[in-house]
């Protein structure tokens, strides 16, 4: 699979980014082969199964467009772009355990295939090979970062899960503020390794790595919260599972937080959510506005990581920064 | 719980080891407290059942000995004796899960507590700490022992899942080259960073650092013979556990491939793993001589672990060390 393929929903923008990008991704992607690559009877058939030609590449490609900006050599880079994405493969592997899911785009997970044992092994062998991609970049700056991501994330799915009905608090408790703290735990810190760790791998200046650091953190953010809206919006066949996933597992995401505090729904929230009727949930965030209100946020979001920018170089890896910014809102999965 | 207590088998030498330790092992003692003292309402019940208090603290005890050898500050040194300690407690929570422990040394496991989901996520969330710690020790070199120590340690577990019978292999097919090599990942890496890792800390001449991997290498090993050992001649009381309990779950230690190989058993082998009779298995091992022949193993590799400390400063630390090497094979459990 073409990893260029997956991000290119608006191709003329995404052809100018890819092209920029294109040689780093595919070493990427040969990197993960070999990887997957091992004699071990056991591991090898496991990492094959996660790790070549299985998602958007994403956080490697934010890495390799921040790269291009500043003085390092190609070997750095991508031990840095590799890194990450190892790191999220690693999560996805113990979030599927999480959330005993079985399949993900479609395909059957680790953990469906090779069960729970296993598959938390298998990712923590590969929160191991994340880190010592980091490390290969000889930076203690990149590596410090990378220790506290890691942690960042374990934080954000604790909260995940303490946020879900059955844990400590139910849709009607679930606050704006807990669900931002636990999106840019679970899922905007990655971007923010990808982007801030990048920037202190190419020697930028203070306020261009802050200005990364704030790009990574809305633009991760706004990721999610689309990810979180398409949950609602998409079919069944675009996301490969079914629609309202999040609330069937007892999630409580941005649509269902923004219907209820500006009382999108006209009093029919309470009968709805008393009933565990996923169906009936779901349309009534899809006929309230809340998806709307949700976009707004997201497009708010993406804007900040945009302005966010503005220390940084001008040229084509900067105006590529800013189209990515704006394809996430618009993608359609 | 006084560290101390765990780890006095031999009142005199144990007395004089730990008075060169014991106040890098309170520091130890008080930022595992520290760090369980968190405001959170899920993460610090969670972090307060497996941090303070509960181990024999033997890992730091080996770094904060070999930090006493070199030109170090305390903190460098608090750092890595603390990061080796977290890094054996996040395995621990991962480990029994992949074992579905229920309890550990007499006391509910937090998988057992909290369950499966947040077991996974705390022990992710106790990797990040452990590798925050080793990146605060400012030593790239350390880092990346630590990460690949993280990757050997995976990689030792899915070799004892492999080997265990349900996996591909059988009593009859596990060979003693697996099972070191499998004990060599799980139990002896860990070892060799608390060892080598604080002699790269502490600036050792590569001859030093040399001699303190082999040791802790096969310090490590000796340990979990002993430990597998135990588990045929302990009892119920002091195992925390039932007798027997690696077979019970299918894992066939050196014992029993000792017995195999070399034909202890008179024939009586095969009847009694053609039974699902743990008992009798154990009492077969018992009768056979195999833990005779195991024990000689472990002090061999006490051996080879005393012997290479000769490059090392004489003195109060090595004499320590020495000592150390010893009481493993004589420990009770």
């Amino acid at each position: 699979m073409n990893p260029a393929a997956d991000i290119t929903p608006q191709p003329d923008a995404m052809r100018t980014i890819l092209a920029l990008v294109r040689q780093g991704l595919s070493q990427v992607e040969a990197s993960l082969a070999k990887l997957a690559d091992t004699d071990d009877p056991v591991l090898g058939p496991m990492l094959s199964t996660v790790l070549p030609g299985s998602g958007k590449r994403l956080r490697p490609a934010l890495a390799l467009l921040v790269g291009r900006m500043g003085e390092v050599g190609a070997d750095p880079l991508n031990h840095m772009a590799l890194g990450v994405e190892l790191l999220h493969t690693a999560s996805l592997v113990h979030d599927d355990i999480v959330d005993e899911s079985d399949t993900r785009h479609g395909a059957a997970t680790l953990y469906a295939r090779v069960g729970n044992a296993l598959a938390v092994l298998v990712g923590d062998y590969l929160f191991s090979q994340a880190a010592q991609e980091c490390v290969a970049t000889s930076n203690l700056d990149v590596v410090r970062l990378f220790a506290e991501t890691l942690g960042a994330m374990a934080q954000g799915q604790i909260d995940d899960a303490n946020g879900q009905l059955g844990g400590r608090h139910t849709w009607q408790t679930v606050s704006r503020e807990m669900y931002y703290r636990t999106i840019g735990g679970k899922t905007a810190s990655l971007f923010v390794l990808a982007c801030q760790g990048t920037g202190l791998l190419v020697g930028m200046s203070q306020a261009q790595v802050e200005g990364l650091r704030t790009y990574g953190q809305n633009l991760g953010l706004a990721f999610q919260v689309i990810d979180d809206i398409l949950d609602f919006t998409s079919t069944e066949a675009e996301l490969g599972k079914p629609v309202g996933s999040d609330l069937r597992q007892g999630t409580v995401t941005l649509p269902v937080i923004l219907m209820r505090d500006r009382q999108l729904a006209d009093g029919r929230l309470r009968a709805a959510f008393e009933t565990d009727d996923v169906e009936l949930q779901v349309r009534l965030v899809l006929e309230s506005g809340a998806i709307r209100a949700a976009h707004a946020e997201a497009e708010a979001l993406v804007s900040r990581a945009r302005s966010a920018l503005k220390p940084l170089p001008a040229g084509v890896e900067r105006d590529a920064l800013d189209a990515l910014a704006s394809y996430v809102t618009h993608r359609a999965r």
